[in-house]
């Protein structure tokens, strides 16, 4: 399925000004001005510059908030984005509710008595960033994440992505069933994205609960599209398309 | 939601011609020529008369299956479709591999050998059947079954129908996860159906297994639905409407 772009333009306009490029710079100029994230139940705010408030919206990090402050523009991160640009980008450092910095390991405790299987979320949106697509949330089409090859004013999701892993920790409910397979499958056709299933193992036994060990973790890319038997007749037959290229 | 009829003179067609009408027909017709079905794995075969042709096909019982032989149309019955023909309207018998008639004892051993979870599933056939609803497999959207208000040449169908129970021997994993839910609603939105949740529960501790008691199951109706805060402000705020009337 090729990327559907949003207007003639929008394709020459993403190859000039590559999502690497202006997550860099974020980056650079996050670490600049020392940038700080305030904890705040599933969620972490942080104050942006001016200069930092377009390179937010341009990366689609977090969610900008209207607050009466006419100077200072907030961003509201999921827990994912906050640890990404944390311990992955190590631009920001997030602050607990007692206004003491919390580290790596502290954090990453905090936000897994969040969400029970936020390792692998985490690893999921990790996995994505780093390949340089813009991560997200599905819950509107009843998956994790949607991933987007750019911004998405330029571009439409072209993935839905679930996360599953056999982790006792990281377990969940989805796709158990035949008709939730059918069920995701004609949605995702619907709104023409491909379903991709990021399968979450470890590859030692190391302690799931530290944060360093996220390189421990395996990711299994899987695509998953409806079989045609009309189509597939006389070609490629395959339901599964295992470790795809994205 | 109002029926979306197809074409202009549907609705009157199917007020001229109800269900109820067409299905009496049909039963009539097969206990005049005494007609039986045979079993075949995971569906049941039955010969058609010609006069039967049509109104199998006029009340959905069962898909026509080509075959060589010129003279008579064989339509292929789901076992929900069989046992119900069979046991309530009883007007075909079943014949098994043995070329012995199975009685209705038999007949529930071995469709529950086939399917565990068929004594909820043929409950919710039944209940739907009963009240007139044309009942087709829902596979194609992940659900258990799509209801019609007619002949589906006549009007869309206006329900999803997903069967849910308690029951160990009828438990299914649809529906546990948020992520399902939300995933489910917005596919039923977008094929505009309403999501009807079908949940049987057992009045008494009856042998499950046998279908003289299936009287002894209960069917609660709830049509689930999103949330829309601007929509629900000023009047409803009820996500589920429990024991609607279909």
């Amino acid at each position: 399925m090729a990327p559907r772009w949003k207007g003639k333009t929008a394709e020459a306009k993403a190859l000039s000004e590559p999502m690497s490029a202006i997550v860099s710079r974020l980056q650079s100029s996050l670490i600049e001005f020392d940038s700080c994230g305030l904890l705040s139940g599933c969620s972490v705010l942080v104050a942006a510059q001016p200069e930092q408030t377009e390179l937010f919206n341009q990366t689609c990090f977090g969610r900008p908030v209207i607050t009466a402050e006419k100077d200072k523009q907030w961003f509201q991160l999921s827990l994912e984005e906050a640890l990404y640009l944390c311990s992955v980008m190590k631009c920001i450092k997030v602050i607990g509710e007692n206004k003491r910095v919390k580290y790596d390991d502290e954090l990453w405790r905090y936000m897994i008595s969040k969400k029970v299987n936020f390792p692998c979320l985490f690893k999921a949106y990790s996995h994505l960033r780093l390949k340089n697509w813009v991560v997200r949330a599905g819950s509107q089409y009843g998956v994790d994440f949607v991933a987007y090859r750019h911004h998405p004013a330029l571009v439409h999701s072209e993935y839905a992505v679930i996360v599953l892993s056999d982790e006792d920790y990281c377990r969940n409910d989805r796709l158990k069933a035949w008709s939730d397979f059918h069920c995701t499958l004609r949605l995702c056709g619907s709104v023409a994205k491909m379903l991709l299933v990021l399968h979450i193992t470890k590859k030692s036994s190391d302690d799931a609960f530290s944060n360093s060990c996220l390189e421990c973790y395996c990711v299994e890319e899987r695509i998953v599209s409806r079989w045609n038997p009309a189509q597939s007749r006389e070609n490629q037959t395959m339901v599964e398309k295992e470790s795809c290229k994205l």
